[in-house]
């Protein structure tokens, strides 16, 4: 349940009383004071009504996400808006930086096609000790520089708590990674920024899950959260995960959050990513974020899945008319 | 591997030495004999080269499905041929044959919108002995009787092999549910007919696992085999099943065979099967199985997910514009 | 819900009409005729209530098997009760009948340890069909003479429902596969059968439907249900399946049904089956299914996970001190 | 690979080289300077052949953790050894650290028994931010005073890299959680200190990025490190998690690392536990993890799966005949 405070009783003993009463705090957030409890769905207590500007009762952890709170949310990168139901907006670049070249190469080549948001990635979260770690900060300032010189964004990944301060300053999107979506130091420090946050589901996580991680940042204050679908954990092991679109026609009905879809690590395959980008796009999405690299035999990280240029050309250019036929446009 | 004898030594004692070696028997089909083996990666033994017009060597037990046997396999039905690349076939119905009123409804609905190929099961295959099990050979005659009089094909589930001989008169199309996957007894009357059948994959099921019991029926002769993806069971239980799009993916890369799409049983609920349809056209599959009820709500199975008729037809309104942009028709 | 009918009223018109308000019929099981009705929680309408001696209500599809209905459940195979808590009983042999000396080998060798029940088949559910069939009639006959030679019971699977009918009429317990867990077919005839059924759950198969299957059974009269677990699928592929002792806990706490662990096909390899089969015999279950062969190395299917003769005597022999701590004994 | 590097050519020009060669640097782990290489399968080249004292080749990411690298691992906690063989270590008390008197209450009873591990967590991984999220370092500190007193070992949680030093400081036994697994930051902390970490697998996590994690700390000199497996995500949602014990047998089979098991977390329901904990005893393992409270049903967190007393009680009565059966007793 959401008890939206009256401005003039914010702060009173009653709303302490209040809090005490359903065992939480105030927090603010959606330019209000609230109070939040978990579960309660029986609706506020008679005697706390005259504190109350709204309340949104849920049934479950789904509140600030809820599409009954708020019809819907949408965050503004480099002058492009993701999240307002007229766009499909791209974000393309190498799974990681590798050195200044590389990054340097693929962005004159996604500049020249359009593209306005940039992804890869400085910090690695790789499962093995013994793989290729990321470039840390260096590579974080490659990449600010990169994308300054041209009017890119950059999108780029928290790995964990250690280091989340630096992401949060040097890039425009700061993204969880799925293997990072439960770290409480994590999703508190994208909390208390502004910044546009894109969390990734977890490969083992439920829908209900992935949303309560949003519900992490929401209720710190950042109204900037994107979800982003890369594909889920099953028995099949044919393809790397599976891209769970039955999960996306949830979010996108029951949550007020915009959708990206990555289906390039979902497939791990460069050979299906470009059918599986178009799928996306008809879904209706906010947004692809998609690998793709100079020279992908030769890359450091998720060389089997990162398209060539020849590749995301092609794929660039076949979006348009099915972006068209669902009613946006690709950006 | 496969060996296509040479026409003029089929049926010699070498043939039979051949196969006493690989430990196998001679098959008819795709128009020849061949000897097909299991794991067998080495090559034909060189003693036999003389008996062979072709030898395919395959990695594993996808042989006759292998795109590098065979290009590409289509069927026609109705008029309507499936798998060429040009087309997304509807296939549409209720889940159930409840009655003759519900099947004629449906039916007139959706040849008035211009669908060929219709879909409802008189044997359903439910999981609790206490639930509707479909009204068998009664409820087959009925659909045949409805179609016939519409020009419409029937597409229906064989459950088990008991009844499987009827179904394979009665019907246009053959369907093999998920539940029914691994069963010898309907494969073997299946691959024994040359009816088109329609191969859904077991929930459970691998993707190797898919295209073997495809194998099944295509190395008894018969070529018309159709695989359907309706989504895998995985941990999320949000939505009832997860559509496998990778997956569909890799068929479309590996196999011959044509591919069909159910978003209904993958998402269980009504809400998201549009936006899903139109996902699997853009992945540009060669069909789509929509249930659709006069009354969903009052269907005595798969009441959540079947679309009303306003649903569909603003589904099948919407689907033509993305087919195209993936160089396809619907029809 | 379950309605027992008392006895003088059964055939009454009343019980019809009784029939025709829950849309079911009756079935004769438990030494009785009940009327069995799918999620009735509200209890028997009041005007039929001089027609019961005894009403059950279930919130689900557990009903015969419900532990509330019946306490419990055991069948007597051999001599021996299966099912009482006292015993945990031992079912071994190899995968498949491959030839006579074979199966003379591994019935000597089991029947000089003390084993009563012997396992092998004769109908293999392969999933390819360029894989080993199994030797059909002709090694079910095999399997009985030599079972009956040395006073060994029989365990054997259905396949399909075209070779039910021989099964049951051989075998002293017919096994369901996991892949014919949900065909009606054999499920019916199993059914319609006094056999003893050793229904193994389905790799993707939920608890719940486990149970329904068995439901299935039970609800056309045959009380003689084991249940066998023996491994689902899972993302982890390290071992074949994943053995689920949870739901093992979950169908002992519930239901009145024998369970029977089988820890040969859940892990895969040899190397992990004998610690296996003494956790499973710890958590107090009432039989263990295991695979052993003369010459794994050389067997025509699940070479990797059938046991030798050493180790399966090694584990034998470790077994009774594991059964003694949870107060059974090894049979 | 592993290159050991002999005592008298550390730090000479010529192991830089060979790091330089092979992309990686030098380690100092199980009492030696090492060089780690990922999947190198080809042996050492031979130009460096005189640097090594020895060289050890695995096909993959399991290295120091590799049976073959070193036999057994085992860390005394306490003055109590786990991970030689001779013993089952109890590891017991609530889920969280709640008040002082619960936590007094628990640990009375726990030291009355012979307990010598205490767990309980005071930074809580809740998935919804609106659940209670533990007591923090307040929390801690309740723990090991409490904890002290009674001459019992603290056993508890890291959640995030935030908290890391707080917990290696105070904490006998830091626990790495399930949702934490892959945390670099965590990780890294863990992995330079010498305290022992019980490494727990995350429930999406497969068998060899477990060990991967387990690697993360060996390779930074920690050689303190426990498996610890806890349930992973199944489509089972009958019960919280699936126990994955085919695991554990692999675990055993290739690994040096003792090995954990939690069947509270995985049952998610008192009534399963006991049965597993024995179950998982009589496996052979070397510690059991179980949740104990004084009023379970009045937990903040985890209130289902908790023991009462009465019921911790009499499963510790139980284990030691299952663990002398195999050749352990219970500690």
């Amino acid at each position: 349940m959401i008890i939206q405070i009256k401005p003039d009783r914010v702060g009173s003993p009653e709303v302490a009383e209040l809090c005490a009463f359903y065992e939480t705090h105030p927090t603010e957030a959606d330019g209000a004071t609230l109070v939040i409890t978990s579960g309660s769905v029986k609706g506020l207590d008679p005697k706390f009504l005259n504190l109350a500007e709204r309340v949104h009762v849920t049934d479950g952890d789904m509140q600030l996400s809820d599409k009954r709170w708020l019809e819907g949310r949408s965050s503004t990168v480099n002058g492009l808006t993701v999240g307002d139901g007229t766009t499909t907006a791209m974000i393309a670049g190498p799974c990681a930086v590798e050195d200044r070249e590389q990054i340097e190469k693929t962005a004159d080549f996604l500049v020249g096609l359009g593209v306005k948001l940039f992804r890869a990635g400085a910090y690695k979260p790789r499962t093995s000790p013994y793989s290729f770690q990321g470039l840390g900060l260096e590579g974080l300032k490659i990449l600010r520089e990169v994308c300054d010189a041209r009017g890119l964004a950059v999108v780029t990944e928290v790995r964990d708590a250690t280091h989340a301060a630096e992401v949060l300053e040097l890039a425009d999107v700061a993204q969880i990674g799925a293997k990072a979506m439960y770290d409480h130091g994590v999703l508190k420090a994208c909390g208390d920024s502004r910044k546009t946050i894109l969390l990734k589901r977890g490969f083992g996580t439920t829908l209900k899950e992935f949303v309560q991680a949003a519900e992490f940042i929401l209720s710190r204050g950042n109204p900037n959260v994107m979800l982003c679908e890369r594909g889920i954990r099953t028995f099949e092991t044919g393809t790397r995960f599976t891209l769970d679109l039955c999960g996306v026609a949830y979010v996108k009905e029951k949550t007020n959050l915009p959708v990206i879809l990555d289906p390039s690590h979902a497939m791990g395959y460069r050979y299906g990513v470009s059918d599986l980008a178009r799928a996306c796009t008809a879904m209706g999405v906010d947004g692809l974020l998609i690998e793709v690299h100079p020279t992908p035999d030769k890359a450091k990280s998720d060389a089997a899945q990162q398209l060539t240029f020849e590749m995301f050309q092609a794929l660039w250019e076949s979006l348009p008319p099915v972006a068209a036929a669902v009613g946006r446009r690709i950006a």
